[in-house]
């Protein structure tokens, strides 16, 4: 059930995760465009508890060009979500869509060659959370 | 190749269309909570000229609630891209990612049947844009 999305489990406080991502992110070529507190969404828009859940865009400028000027539809794919939650027991989980797994990707191989590309620098910001 | 996308050319100009976007969203209790001014980041990343390109961040938060009280990792998906772009002629397309088609709607059937929901609407909205 998990094929579209990379996860992984960090020993990391949720605060210092937040704290760590960006820079994971900018070694690969990523900055981060958007953030989404969902916790904080949930609570004025619903009143309703959560835990703690940040939803991160992250674009890398040079392959999100590429996508663009190959097919105008490949925004639907941009910035890529990067979501960090508070796990129970105070640990982390770190997760990303799979970029290789979007329709996008299986619809278009110019697109899929730069999700390959994508992946494998997300697997890399993934190896460096802990 | 446009079957991860639900897309509409607009008579509206762009500026019209950016205005339009966030009531018709509304409409069918979407909220904006990002947004990347695409031409913009790269200007500034890449010193690279592009079209007016615009990426909405919508969500609904009662539906986006249920889909991650059900399953954290449906974040990678939300929120909701819709995007709009300058055409070369002066009118507007109006894109968005078609959530049913997306690898978490594969994997998940829950997920799926809050994609068709979110689908429906989306269609509606689309129905709203000129």
């Amino acid at each position: 059930m998990a094929d579209f999305a990379l996860s992984k489990q960090l020993d990391s406080k949720f605060d210092a995760a937040v704290k760590a991502l960006p820079d994971a992110l900018a070694g690969e070529g990523f900055g981060i465009l958007t953030q989404v507190d969902v916790q904080s969404v949930f609570a004025q828009k619903l009143n309703a508890p959560f835990r703690r859940y940040r939803i991160f865009g992250a674009c890398n400028p040079k392959l999100a060009h590429q996508a663009l000027t190959s097919n105008l539809l490949a925004g639907v794919m941009i910035p890529c979500n990067v979501i960090l939650w508070e796990n129970d027991d105070g640990t982390t989980t770190a997760a990303a869509v799979d970029p290789v797994q979007t329709s996008a990707a299986k619809a278009d191989p110019a697109i899929a060659t730069l999700a390959n590309d994508v992946l494998a620098r997300l697997n890399r910001v993934f190896g460096l959370l802990q």
